[in-house]
Order: structure tokens, then sequence, then C-alpha cells
């Protein structure tokens, strides 16, 4: 049976302070990396899919994308990879 | 002055349980998405580095990446992307 496999990324909104990535960026200065002018930490979500995505699946997967994956009041998503599998 | 974008990414691997992925997939569930065969859940960076990414630093990041970005215990990193920018 045919797969479908897709990735969402979920980062913060560039004007929302990420206290995460900021820790991180902290860190690699300690541990004697320098020059990081930035670090953000978002989420990644892989999904593998049974069947084809239709049109009114991916619809239904931008809805659930755009309010279960992220909070769409201090997050932005992008769906960045779709490919079928066999 | 030229900047230097590296997006890590860091999945758990595949053979450890995700009860993240496993709840996002039970949730697709009950709102009514189905055929989800899998979805697993895992963490992305966005590093804007100053300068060049010259050999020794890549060798730095690498190092970084496998030790302070992710648990080689149960995660794996991937670099994805590196991209110079004006």
């Amino acid at each position: 049976m045919s797969e479908t496999r897709v990735v969402v990324e979920v980062m913060l909104k560039p004007e929302i302070l990420d206290p995460q990535g900021r820790a991180v960026k902290g860190a690699f200065a300690r541990l004697g990396f320098e020059g990081v002018a930035d670090i953000r930490q978002g989420k990644r979500f892989e999904l593998t899919i049974e069947g084809e995505l239709t049109a009114d699946r991916m619809a239904a997967l931008e809805t659930l994308a755009g309010t279960l994956l992220c909070n769409p009041v201090i997050e932005d998503y992008r769906i960045v990879s779709v490919e079928g599998a066999a």
C-alpha cells in the first residue's frame, strides 16, 4: 500500500522571543564556538500517511497543522515536504 | 558582513518510542483525520553564523550538534542546510 510522507516544521514567529534558542546560543559561546549571531529552536513532525494525500486531505492537514501542531498566536508552520513512497 | 545559515534537525532514533508523536497521532484520529500510519516529533535549530563556515568550524559544529543539540543515546541529528547569505 502506498504511503505519503509529509514534514511539518513549526517555528516561533520571528518577532517572538525564543528563550530556548537563546539558551543554546549561550551554550555555544561557553563551549568555545564563537560568532553565532542567532539560534532559533523549533519543532518538526514527520508524518507517514496511508494512501495518497488528496486535495481534501491536504486541506484537512493544513487545518490541523495550523491548530494542533502549532499555536498560531506565536508560531508559524510550514509543510515542507510531501513525497509519495511505494 | 556575510552570514551562514545552518539548519540542524534532531529526531529520536527510529527504534526509540516517541510518546509525543504518538499523542499527536492519536489527536489526528480524534479530530477526524484518518489513515495516519505514524507521526514522529523532533526538533530543529536554525543557526545564523557570522562569516563563513570553514572546515574547522564545521567540525566544531558537528561536535556540538552531536552532543549539545541532541542526546546521542536516543537521538540522531542531521545538518541539513548550509547556505551563505550576503
